[in-house]
């Protein structure tokens, strides 16, 4: 089996890797239907994350299943499923309060760009569409996997709510698709913070309000302006990095709400900038597994097309270009397929 | 009148101060009943705050009105009353939504440790009580200015729940009435991390069920063992340091609250800690106008005695011996009469 390999910086290949097989009982193995590339690929692929050895990548995932161990109860062969990037077991007294990103048997998903794909802890892990999905459904079940279900959590940890004002940083696939999530939590204005026309659209699609093209310091203050020097209700913070954490603290209104789900690198908070910002803070790796029935039946139910995020598709061999094209701001989103 | 003055690290004298008066007519003169030493005016009082200039000190009152501006409408000279340490309008955006300390028109009060003192915002800030107190009760309604209403703050910011599993990390005063606010919030285990013997009898007599002496990474793996390797569902820091701080995320579940009111002194969170730690974040300075006629109530009802917070009573003109008391560690919390 073929599959993409990280050598070092800007250096990824399409190569020979192990074919997955069952390890334990609880594991089962998907045949991808469609898999993509992340915006936290991006880290190691520009060196910033350092790997230390060749390193398969790949965690987001749908497919049908191929073959499940002794143990697995709730997906059988034949099914089409789709699995957050974190294997859960979906019973820990995590999971148990719907954080499965912190499952104390959690498994990061790593090897998803690939024809075959071995699932740890399938029945905590896996959730099967109620059919067979059509080919042009699978773009949109594909976001649930991670990158719709990171921008549904920043809105829910943001407590995005009807008549909210709320404020997106970040116009990454997971930003855009947490101004679709601001969208269907019911919030009133929806102020996307984007300096690319074809991500500007994208977010007035998927239901942003205005645009602000400011960053920083700037941005802050142009937030302020639009909301009567008040700041927003929500602030969504999808990128990781200082200056877009700072932009959401300062542009949320005291007692307002943060949610941030961008990795961060290098982002250092200081003590008492945020206790008198006075805003609440939550984010962490989307506990994606409990958010994917609802996000699945929303998609099912076409009541929405998180899929277009997606503005490029390759074939899995070309997955270097993938990389490439997101590295250089072509495009928002590749989707890869066998 | 005299009135409290840092000069200086160590160096608080009890000397002549102009006596205040009405400056706008939203203004109000109280007659203080008693006020007292915060553990914030220790961060000036042992240099770690630089001041510039010789300062007048003190922001817990309660008292008598004596006069009253033009515009002040909601009290009247001989009414008791009690307000917050930031003089709020109670009103404005920030204001309506419980979040007085970031009032548009705040104005922190500096000048309490003296027997007359000018309150800004008078119909904003202050709340009068339903009759002339006895004196017995007047400590624990000094309380509610700051010290309880900061403490209640906290565990409404960590989200303290009837059944939940919580954390107090420092057992100051605020975190002493953190412990009592739990308890009122209906907290099934109350952990108290505390070293000292006296504040240990404290924390169990407001409603601690256990006591942890052991402090940062040791504190957090004795919190861990102690909920089956779980972490608490809320911890309230109220310390203000970079190891409280850490402890109070360290020792929270996936998923779960800490609220933090110790005013930050050279706390910095990285990011990716935090990120992972996944817990929710909020605190600030502690909204308390928003909890003050319900904790007036709760006192006035004697359903809590906050008061024993106090264990040690001085004439205000020995306010400097107060200071010196907590610096060392001899008193919790100083009352100072008038």
């Amino acid at each position: 089996m073929r599959g993409a390999i990280l050598y070092g910086p800007k250096d990824l290949r399409f190569e020979d890797r192990e074919t997955p097989a069952i390890l334990k009982p609880t594991d089962a193995i998907i045949r991808i239907a469609a898999t993509c590339v992340c915006g936290s690929d991006l880290w190691p692929y520009r060196g910033i994350q350092a790997i230390t050895q060749p390193t398969p990548m790949g965690h987001e995932y749908c497919g049908m299943v191929e073959e499940i161990g002794s143990a697995v109860k709730n997906v059988k062969p034949g099914q089409f499923v789709i699995g957050s990037f974190f294997a859960s077991d979906n019973t820990c007294p995590h999971c148990h309060v719907g954080y499965q990103t912190s499952c104390q048997q959690r498994e990061f998903v790593t090897t998803a760009q690939a024809p075959l794909l071995r699932v740890p802890l399938a029945d905590g892990t896996l959730v099967a569409t109620p059919d067979i999905p059509s080919g042009d459904m699978i773009p949109s079940l594909l976001t649930t996997s991670d990158v719709l279900g990171t921008g549904w959590f920043a809105a829910y940890a943001a407590n995005v709510k009807p008549g909210s004002t709320v404020v997106v940083v970040g116009d990454g696939a997971v930003g855009l698709l947490g101004v679709l999530s601001a969208k269907q939590m019911g919030a009133e204005r929806i102020i996307a913070m984007s300096r690319h026309s074809s991500r500007q659209k994208l977010a007035l699609e998927f239901g942003a309000t205005e645009i602000v093209t400011e960053r920083g310091d700037a941005g802050v203050a142009r937030i302020k302006e639009l909301t009567n020097g008040i700041g927003a209700d929500s602030a969504l913070e999808c990128v990781g990095a200082q200056e877009s954490m700072m932009q959401a603290i300062g542009s949320t209104r005291p007692g307002g709400f943060v949610g941030y789900v961008g990795v961060p690198h290098g982002v250092e908070l200081n003590g008492e900038k945020l206790f008198f910002a006075h805003v609440h803070l939550h984010g962490g790796p989307a506990p994606v597994r409990r958010f994917l029935p609802q996000l699945i039946d929303l998609v099912w139910n076409g009541k929405i097309n998180p899929g277009k995020v997606f503005d490029l598709t390759l074939p899995l061999d070309q997955v270097a270009e993938g990389y490439r094209a997101m590295d250089e701001r072509r495009a928002i989103k590749a989707l890869l397929r066998p």
